[in-house]
């Protein structure tokens, strides 16, 4: 993990100030730090029959599309509102600043799925929690919750189910 | 690639009317589907000594991090405005109503590089056309344009770089 970490890019004072934002897409372009992802991410669910990988929009859609072509599940994007074409269930839930809504196909989760849900950062949480109820309402068999990072002074693990198992590739 | 064919949904009248959308979300969540596309792509490249690939936000993430990942490569975002964190270049392309702005990290792309740009659907062909002007200007060594899907009554060959070899799995 010393390799991956030693790709990330710290960025002072983004998305404002005084916020120091850890930067992915300098792991990502690396082809031996993308392959060791790619590998880490698959490892923690070999064995445990994943059908459906959701990745949240859009840095999410990255590692969450490696991982679902790698564990060989399929793929469901979970978009802000208005993306998806067809039949949408959607959720809103709370911002620091006001509300965000996250949509789903309604038939992207049968009952017989096992699904990993990806985000690329745990900050506060609160969008996880959301595709997490999201998610849920479509009654799949179990829900699993995956970041690469997690910010844990940001204390979002505890804003997550806590009936859900949450797998971080790296912590800080 | 009549399975793929078959899982492509048609959603009439979307993301306006008299439109029909292709679908691809029922390729990604389907298992098979999803392995065919990410072994088709990457046999497209396998000896092209591919170092790159670039994909455009957002569904272009999807595609664009698997074939990354197949061929051992690092992945690179192309960006709508203000969402990559360190010094970016952009570009701005007309659209249908007005104009539109992708961008990537300055760092992105080196001299070095032989790079595939990658979409889901090439419709028009401007926001391509604008990626790789965009890549371009980074002087990698070579650029490959890349679709899952060519829409060719929409006619967006002719928009793309005459010298750019463009690859489509599947063309209506």
């Amino acid at each position: 993990m010393e390799y991956i970490k030693s790709k990330i890019r710290d960025v002072i004072d983004f998305p404002s100030k005084g916020v120091i934002f850890k930067d992915l897409t300098t792991v990502f372009k690396d082809p031996r730090a993308l392959h060791i992802i790619s590998w880490d991410l698959s490892q923690l669910y070999r064995d445990k029959g994943i059908t459906k990988v959701v990745g949240i929009e859009s840095r999410g859609f990255i590692g969450g599309s490696i991982l679902a072509a790698e564990l060989g599940a399929g793929f469901v994007p979970a978009r802000k509102p208005g993306k998806l074409p067809a039949d949408t269930i959607s959720i809103s839930y709370d911002k620091e600043y006001g509300k965000d809504v996250i949509e789903i196909h309604r038939d992207a989760i049968t009952p017989d799925d096992i699904v990993v849900i990806h985000d690329d950062v745990l900050a506060t949480g609160g969008t996880m929690a959301a595709a997490y109820n999201l998610v849920k309402s479509l009654n799949p068999k179990k829900i699993y919750i995956n970041f690469i990072i997690e910010i844990s002074a940001l204390g979002g693990r505890p804003n997550l189910p806590q009936d859900a198992q949450v797998d971080s590739l790296i912590v800080y």
